[in-house]
């Protein structure tokens, strides 16, 4: 029998490394795949349809959001962005791990829908690395820096909300700690067959 | 600051081969100990006291039992068999995890004390392979196999009691998925020192 795949998701401040550790999984193994998200925003330079995001019209997102057709979504300013059930769901019914790169507002109406979503926070090791990371990257002025600080400190009361907390210390060990995870929750009871087994 | 050890509790029916997945555990992880139980039986030959088991006195085990010393225990035919919590208290003070080899009535009785301790049931990969290993042993008459066959069937449906449930089909599959487990229960949320985080 086919076990359904796991559906996890990643959130975590940015600059917590949470796309690298989902590059690296998905290079690692080949049971997991990347969810891709829809949008109304428009494409930047060198993105692609269906690669980077589904790029959709705001009257073909209202749609979907009217058949219940995503399982998460929000409107950031002006634009809607959101996770398309069609996708996840084909690639959990092959029996594919799906990961899903996301905030913890979607995160936790993904829960609400899929109990047995694994929901994963990363953090980075301090503060004030996450601090360094930012000023590092050059594309937010300190003002915009220390507000994003302010944030990740809200946000970090609803990491109590998550299954897991991977700390960012190291890649590697992050990586190898979100594997674990994984394999982890494969060993749910849940997921075990009694029936099958009792006449094994 | 120093994190707490996890306490691992162990269970699955004879010749699921928990002996063996623990005694590799602990060659493997230097941070994992064995508990050491207690019992009113005489020893076997070849059993040392302290390494095996503490032999106790009736009489001092019933005193464990009233001063609440025994994170579990069960009668069995004449004997008591028990689980001290000084050491385990110790070991797991001082950030080591501790493995439990216990019966499913023990592992209960430890998840109302500890609610944080993690419950994992081995179970090999058919029913028929376990009547097979338990013939060999040549320890048994087949009556007593069947037994010992029908528990196991009653048994399971207690397996959705547990944390997780390990299939040994081959010893390093299982091993590694013990040592998942361990890994993802590190990173849960209530482990993490969000105070010291916001600090750093």
């Amino acid at each position: 029998m086919l076990k359904r795949g796991l559906l996890i998701v990643i959130s975590g401040p940015s600059g917590a490394g949470k796309g690298t550790i989902c590059r690296e999984l998905i290079q690692k193994t080949k049971d997991i795949c990347l969810s891709i998200s829809c949008t109304t925003r428009q494409p930047r330079f060198g993105e692609q349809h269906g690669v980077n995001y589904y790029f959709v019209s705001k009257r073909d997102f209202e749609e979907m959001i009217t058949n219940n057709q995503l399982l998460e979504y929000a409107k950031v300013y002006d634009n809607y962005y959101g996770t398309p059930i069609g996708y996840v769901e084909e690639k959990l019914n092959t029996g594919k791990d799906v990961v899903l790169e996301i905030d913890i507002q979607g995160a936790l109406q993904i829960k609400k829908k899929y109990p047995k979503g694994v929901l994963i926070f990363v953090v980075p090791p301090t503060l004030s690395l996450l601090k360094q990371r930012l000023s590092d990257r050059g594309t937010d002025s300190e003002e915009s820096i220390n507000n994003r600080l302010n944030c990740v400190c809200q946000e970090m009361t609803n990491t109590t909300r998550y299954d897991y907390l991977v700390v960012n210390d190291k890649l590697g060990n992050a990586v190898s700690q979100v594997e674990a995870i994984i394999m982890a929750e494969k060993c749910r009871p849940s997921r075990f067959d009694i029936k099958k087994f009792l006449e094994s």
